[in-house]
This record gives C-alpha cells, sequence and structure tokens, in this order.
C-alpha cells in the first residue's frame, strides 16, 4: 500500500515551521507496514494544491494530506479539494454542533469564520476533529484514498492514532515491516561497512540494512518485510545475532537508547555511583547523563575545572603536574580523574582534558587533541585521541567518546567480578 | 529565483529524522530574497531521484538537493546525477588529498569506501566539504543550476553559507532585503505581540515584522525590502532605534548572539570572572557558557552538585539547611552561589535548583520548580520560577533564564560602578 503525504502551507516553504508532522506520520504508518513513497510541501495556492495531488494520485493508493484548513483566507485546501473532487462544500449540521457546544464551554461566541469550518465538500466522509474545530475528510477516487488532515501537529496525531490508521487497517491492506536499529559509536561508517560487506551481501532478500549518521551515534537499521510474522521475527533476530558480533568494540544499545542511558542500566545494576571532571568538554557529560530521567539515582555530579586553580583547588591535580606536563596531558587527566572520584565519593569517574578550539592549539598539540580517563573500583584506562569539527561537534564528539570508553571500562570491571 | 528543494533519504520516508535541513535552507533562501516553490522527499531510488529531478527542473531556476552521498551502498545520489546529466564519474584528486591528510591527522586509514569518495561527475563543478568527506556539485543545465549536497546538517549549512548562498547571489537574481534579528528572552510571544502592535502599525510598507520563537529566544526579525540601498539601512536604524527601548525587558543581544557569548563580553569589559553551580540544570549551564570561543578567559568553572554531599563537600551548603528547607530552596541557592563564588574564587556566580522531572514533584514543589541565584561583587537576587516543558525542554528554559538574571545583575552592577 503505497502513501504519498502532502503538506500543505507557506510557513513550511519559507521555513518558519520545521515539518515535523510528516515524520511522526510516516513512522507511525511504517510501524503497519505502509510504506510512505514521497513527501511533498507545496504553497497555500490552487492550482499547486491541485498538481501536487494529481502526481500524488498518479502514483500512490493512500494520499494523506496536512494543513491549510484553518478558518482564514490564506487557508484554501477545501476550495481545492471541491475543484478536485469535482463536488462543492456543504453544510455539515453535526461538526458544526460539537463546535458550538465546545465554544459554548469556552464562553467563546461563535463567529461567521468558525461555522464555515463546518462546511465539507459534499462527497467527502466527515472524521470527527476531537482536539479542534476543522474536521478530518476522507474521500475515494478510482481506487486511491485521499485524507485531508489539520496541520496542527496534535490535533493531526490525534486522528491519525483514533481515525486513520485503524481505517487504513481495515483495508487489509497494510504490509508487514520489522525495524532494529543497532547503536554503534567510535568506528567510522566507512570502516564498518567494509567490515561488514560480507555480512551484508548474505542478508536474505527481505532484509535490508541502512547506516544512519547523527552527532551523537552511528545507528545501523535492519528492516525486514514480508507476510509471515513468525519468519519475519526469526529472520530478524538471525540478522541481530549474526550482526552483534561483528560489532562488539562499537555497540552500545538499540533503538532509542543513548550511551548515558546504557550507562545508567549498567550502574544501576550494581549499585555503583558516577562522577565526573571536564576541561574541554565544558559541563556536556554532565549535560547528557543528567538528561536521564532517573540518572540522580546514580550520578552524583561533576566538576566542570576549566581555570587551572579548579583543576588544583576542586580536584586535587598538583601544581607540578601542570607545569611539567601541561593541562592537556595523560597526567593531567589521570589525577583529574582521581580527584573527582575522591572528591566526590563515587564508584566510577571519567575525566577530560582537551583543546576544543579554535584557538589553543599547538604542533605538539593541535586544537582537537583530547586526553581522556576512566577509573572504576580496579580498572584504569588513560587514552588520548584527535577529533575533527568545529568548537560545538568537538564537544559533542568528545562527550561521546569520552562516555563510550566509560561504558567499556563498566563492562570489563563488571565482567570480571560477574 | 525561483527554487526546490529534494531531500534524498530512506531515513525521512520512514520517520527515523526529521528533515530540518529544509526549513533551514527555506529560510536562508528567503533571507536573500529567493522564494523555495516546493519541497520534496524521495527515496534513495535511481527512477526516483531521476523523475523528481526532471519534475523539479521543469517548474525551478534553481534545485537544492541534500543527502544520500554517504561512502555507504544505499547512497546512490552521485549516479543518479550522472545518468541524469549524462555524465561519468571521474576521480577528484582535490578532494581525495583534503580527505586523506584529514584521515592521516585522524590516524585513521583511507580505504576504498574513502577512496570512492573522491568521485564525482565529470561534467559538475567540485564544491568543497570543509566539515565532511562527501563534497558538493554544482551542475548547470538549459539555464537552470542544480546543487548536490550532504545531507549531514552541520556540513550542509556550513556549505551553504561558505558556498552556496554567495554563488546564487552572485548570479544577480536575488532580490534585496535587509533583515536585523533582535533577541530577546522572558516574555511570552502573545504578550510582546501585544505589545508592539502598535509600533508595529507605524511601519512603513517596506518594513515587517516576523516573531521567531526558538528554545533559547524568542527572535524578532525585521527586514526592510527596497531599491535604494541607503534608503533601506535608514529604515532599518529607525526600526531598532523605535523598537529597543520598547523591548529593555528582554532583549539581550542581535542575529547570532548568544546569550552565554552577552555575558561573556560583558565581564570581559570589567576583566571579571565567572563560576556557576548546577543542580537540576545538570551542567547544560556550564556546557552553554563553553560552548563560547575564549570562554575560558572569563569562566572559572562549574560544579554540577547533583547529590546532596556534592553541594555540602564542594559547595559548602549546611546540612541544616538541606534538612530544614530542602534542596529546591531559596535559601539552597543563595548557599550554592555563595560556595560557588568562594569555592571557584569568581568575581559572579549562579546557581539553579529545582526539580526537572518527570518524577520528584509534589503538591508544594511541582515539578518546573526552580530557584535561581546570581551573585556580584555588591548585588545579589534569588527568584523562583515555575517552568513548563517535559525534561529537555525544562533544562533549556531554566538554562537560558538563569543566563538573563545573570546578564541582568551583571548590567546593574556595571551601570552603578561606571
Amino acid at each position: 500500500m503505497k502513501t504519498e503525504i502532502i503538506t500543505i502551507g507557506d510557513e513550511i516553504l519559507i521555513g518558519q515551521i520545521v515539518d515535523t508532522n510528516s515524520a511522526w506520520m510516516a513512522e507511525q504508518l511504517n510501524l503497519i507496514g505502509i510504506e510512505v513513497y514521497q513527501i511533498t510541501s507545496v504553497h497555500d495556492d490552487h492550482e499547486h494544491i491541485l498538481r501536487a495531488l494529481r502526481d500524488a494520485e498518479s502514483r500512490a493508493d493512500v494520499v494523506l494530506i496536512t494543513g491549510g484548513l484553518g478558518p482564514t483566507r490564506d487557508d484554501i485546501t477545501k476550495n481545492s479539494l471541491c475543484a478536485y473532487f469535482g463536488s462543492r462544500l456543504i453544510f455539515h449540521q453535526p461538526t458544526f454542533d460539537t463546535l458550538s457546544s465546545r465554544f459554548q464551554k469556552a464562553g467563546i461566541p461563535v463567529n461567521r469564520l468558525n461555522r464555515d469550518q463546518a462546511l465539507v465538500p459534499g462527497i467527502c466522509k466527515v472524521i470527527p476533529n476531537e482536539k479542534g474545530t476543522a474536521p478530518g475528510m476522507w474521500f475515494e477516487k478510482n481506487g486511491t484514498i485521499f485524507v485531508s488532515m489539520p496541520g496542527v501537529p496534535f490535533e493531526m496525531t490525534h486522528m491519525m492514532e483514533k481515525e486513520i490508521l485503524p481505517r487504513l487497517k481495515a483495508t487489509g491492506k497494510t504490509r508487514h515491516i520489522l525495524h532494529l536499529t543497532l547503536l554503534t559509536q567510535g568506528v567510522p561508517e566507512s570502516i564498518l561497512a567494509e567490515r561488514l560487506q560480507e555480512w551484508e551481501d548474505r542478508l536474505p532478500a527481505s532484509a535490508k540494512l541502512a547506516y544512519l549518521p547523527s552527532p551523537t551515534a552511528l545507528r545501523l537499521r535492519i528492516s525486514i518485510s514480508g507476510n509471515d510474522s513468525a519468519e519475519m521475527e526469526s529472520s530478524l533476530e538471525k540478522a541481530r545475532e549474526s550482526l552483534l558480533p561483528l560489532i562488539s568494540d562499537c555497540f552500545f544499545g538499540f533503538d532509542n537508547d543513548t550511551m548515558a542511558g546504557t550507562i545508567g542500566k549498567l550502574l544501576t545494576e550494581t549499585g555503583a555511583t558516577l562522577a565526573v571532571a571536564e576541561s574541554c568538554t565544558g559541563g556536556n557529560i554532565a549535560h547528557l547523563i543528567t538528561l536521564t530521567p532517573g540518572s540522580s539515582a546514580w550520578f552524583r555530579g561533576s566538576v566542570t575545572a576549566y581555570a587551572n586553580e579548579i583543576k588544583t583547588g576542586l580536584l586535587n591535580v598538583s601544581g607540578e603536574t601542570l607545569e611539567n606536563f601541561g593541562a592537556v596531558s595523560a597526567q593531567t587527566a589521570t589525577e583529574m580523574v582521581q580527584g573527582a572520584k575522591k572528591a566526590m565519593k563515587s564508584d566510577y569517574a571519567l575525566a577530560t582534558t582537551g583543546i576544543a578550539g579554535p584557538d589553543g592549539g599547538t604542533p605538539e598539540k593541535p586544537v582537537g587533541t583530547i586526553w581522556i580517563a576512566v577509573a572504576g573500583p580496579t580498572k584504569f584506562i588513560c587514552e588520548k585521541f584527535v577529533l575533527s569539527g568545529d568548537r560545538l561537534r568537538f564537544i559533542q564528539r568528545a562527550s561521546q567518546t569520552a562516555l563510550h570508553l566509560l561504558r567499556k571500562l563498566i563492562v570489563q570491571e563488571t565482567s570480571d567480578h560477574g
């Protein structure tokens, strides 16, 4: 069942709003095995809307339309739909009754503009809008389904969940697709792709692998299509089991997991706590950790030691170390991690010290150089990285790299004790 | 100059990522008077890409394409471009040299897939990618310009700013528009809109005001269109001068200024320093500060005191205060800010303590409650706020609110002494 999405509204095409509706709809449709073939954003313009409808109809079985249903004069979708389906607007009493009783409750008088919202093309099936004033509209033409919905996200999502997705499922024409996303960190896409090529070649035709890079992870998505649920589940399980050993050095979670969340789970299992000492990452590691709900159970706190006096004063780094080896050195990172662990009485600690740029680099220690130290109850790692990117990207990469090193250390500590 | 945007990538059509690129591009294009007629998202599929290119060419003067340029086999944009323009891939040595020297610096070996990234259609003008490995490509065909860019947002935005927008301007076919953006914090959009209505009514026809909300600021953008540069500059200056007094309670900067950057400038002027103590904002304030290049000159450091023992141990908050008033209280915020100022020997300090949620709220102190304290050489403010939004939004809003309170305090201190 091939679907297209058409979003109508000048505000998208002048970049005033980001079209989050389409991604949400596409995700929901994919979850019930409906493929979204194309997303098209068009202006509040009669000819433009008609052309988009014609083009979509020529390719798709279902056309989902959002936007342009408001009460103001720039919203013209309903008139365009009338023209497209050779219908005309009629007054829909149930829609008006619902609308006026809702307005009455809120003590708002109903004006002509509101009354016009109860006008719908005579040919459509009206879909109630429980969260707003503009109803949804369902059309069928030569076997193609068209649905027009309001563009306000919470009105649209409610209508999709309550009315549209169940009706689409009821057609019996939805396909079944399974997805699993594996999150990796620390191995570049090109190297991973080379490593996984053979594995990918052996995948059955029903399975597909996609590489999805993001600032916080390189995500590998396996998709399985088919008709037999049990067979698909088993294909996905086989793919997962054969892929995991190939990415053990960089894998850290599934789907919506985060590195900090994964670390939180590992620490919670053993009742252990964490402290952080940051220099070049400037608080971002603490920020990523504390974005995780419930992190107060295992995260003690952090010190952002930007000035050297903070490194000596709060983290007990010795002035001699700073003088002899510099702030960006294995020695300083080591003393920072030890100082953080002691000052904040934690089981694990993590420390970063590096040069985020744009200034401060030297030939020996160029911008992007970072020393990361992690310490657990018995183990310790201190490693140097040279990361690229501007200041923001450096901070993001450095933070993820540091958290990943910590995750590895926790896994080592735990497996030794397990 | 009519433009269309084509975004290529299955990840958009399965809803795995929200297409933020298009909105950003549309906004930038509109700023230089280029209209975006349509945005189309298509699959990593050869025929689909070719059809989208044909359709866009039939309507537009400029076609901007993002995505599908990665090193892996699901990325096929370059081959489709070759087919579309009747060209074939050639090896582009300068691209390869840049790529390999960057990999060399990072200590990563260059493999075949990386080498393939230096292959480009022979017919194109290569646009360097300073932030990544896949170069941009510029084509011209029957008077239509096509530009293919990577889909990674920070690579695309950099390439657009540095190369594509200037080249489009150089065609001489863009309209002349002047913009000035004023950044505000702390006054809701509806209240500001009401306050500015009269001012807006008096604007000349060539001037326009837009409200652009974002998580870090409510931006007010003044746009002036016309043909006479001097006249436009003078209109903009008049609008700026008459607007500023109306927003003095919430204005903090222009265009790409950030709150932390503004604070940095104020502190640098007087040679003063800053320390931060965070509880509920969890390191995000330190992160926002240290995103600012050069912040090490005025930012001493911060303590993220998540556990109460860190508040007592590193910030010298008394156990009695925590017991009698709770961690989320004016008293704790006050002792935190005093402790931070003393422990980190700074002229100014900022402290936050609150409930980010989703758990931890009580009827007296619901989720979203935050106490913010700021202290300078002679002045001190401690204020309570109740902010809405999920955990991430709360942290973002709380951080901005806290920085804004600090900015006000610095301005007060400085004007008293000036």
